[in-house]
């Protein structure tokens, strides 16, 4: 089974300062592809945090995707450390220099603008038809930007490549239950259907105890299956079904 | 220093169907007690998957909040997960099982409810006043609820217990300027305020190019002094600052 996990760098979404929309867009373009998205991990703009969660990453999971750290600036150090990470040199890459200057103008090139085409020796460049400054992929590991519109359009640039399975898909229903209710009956329905992934999201709203129960798997017919045995479990609990 | 690790738990949050608030929520109540967040990692309803992560982060943080799985459904896993990583015992409470009983009468209480009061063995249990069920505290390890109003109301009632140091502070300015061109500048502020976290965010908005700047320490007076020279800086760039 092809796995997959993301390394988010930047202190902005450890703040709270700025909220990730990386991993659900990564997820849901992961699972399309057959390819489960296994593990996130944020870490700080800090070179030793950065190489140690990347080497792990990279010896446990078929695919990582990094996001975010690859811009001018001064906190932008994923591709040095991703250099470290890997033992190979940083250096000016002519490829990624000549799309930076396809952006900026002569007068508009400066040693910040420069950093950016500063890649790992043997990384292959991902496009970014956005801003132009590159993404990179080394080995198994994809360096992406952070901004989602660019790592949207590096990703779409690479998808292509990945190598996953038949697709995942998911369906959901909305029961008015308290989890307590449901939670021996689903987890019967969990055991008939062990190839089939159940999860149970409780809320609250306006009031009301709602459970969101969500089945995944390749099977779309087996998943049909599942949403209509938790249908009949709403049934013999007199738990009201929303739809969706 | 005192640093902190955030475990989530839960498939929805890997899969883009339920978006995090806990990361940005606890980074903030951290940072105000002077507890750097280091590190957010995301995994998997998977018993190996917990377990291996949180024996990890309990030994390089000063502490670990998980969020997530604590629920009386199969899917929640939390507990058994984080006994095995002790290798403790997971037991029945009495004291977590009295908690559950003030709020399910005789005739709601069944097994699913019950694990809810299946507790490792040494922990102390955390209150939960919005829905009763109990978080539990092992050693460095605060083990939570994952619904965001439960996970608020449950730090509430730890957070006088963790020993922190002067809270940290952010400021931040907005400019309409590109990245690349306050690079240079922004790198020198920050040399020349090694104590202070300077963080450069991009973002486009209506067809311009904004660069909000966010600077982070314990002394506000440093903070004030880094925002000075950041609009200095653009006043000499020729960059408008926009009102936060």
């Amino acid at each position: 089974m092809a796995t997959a996990a993301i390394l988010i760098i930047g202190n902005e979404i450890l703040s709270g300062r700025t909220r990730d929309a990386n991993v659900a867009f990564l997820g849901a373009e992961l699972a399309a592809r057959g390819i489960t998205l296994a593990e996130v991990r944020i870490v700080r703009d800090d070179s030793d945090a950065i190489v140690a969660a990347l080497n792990e990453l990279r010896r446990h999971f078929t695919y990582v995707f990094t996001s975010g750290g690859i811009g001018p600036t001064h906190d932008d150090i994923t591709s040095a450390a991703v250099a470290s990470a890997f033992g190979v040199a940083l250096k000016r890459n002519p490829e990624a220099e000549a799309c930076l200057r396809t952006r900026y103008a002569a007068n508009e090139m400066n040693a910040a603008r420069l950093k950016m085409a500063d890649i790992p020796q043997g990384a292959t460049l991902i496009d970014n038809p956005v801003s132009q400054a590159p993404g990179f992929r080394l080995d198994n590991v994809f360096v992406l930007a952070g901004v989602p519109r660019i790592l949207q359009a590096m990703f779409d640039g690479i998808k292509g490549g990945l190598a996953g399975g038949p697709p995942q898909h998911s369906r959901s229903i909305t029961l008015a239950a308290r989890e307590g209710d449901l939670a021996e009956g689903l987890a019967a329905i969990q055991t008939a259907h062990p190839e089939t992934e159940i999860g149970s999201y409780p809320s609250f709203t306006e009031g009301r105890s709602l459970v969101t129960v969500v089945a995944r798997g390749t099977d779309p017919a087996m998943l049909d299956n599942v949403l209509a045995e938790t249908r009949a479990l709403a049934v013999r609990l007199r738990a009201a079904v929303l739809d969706p």
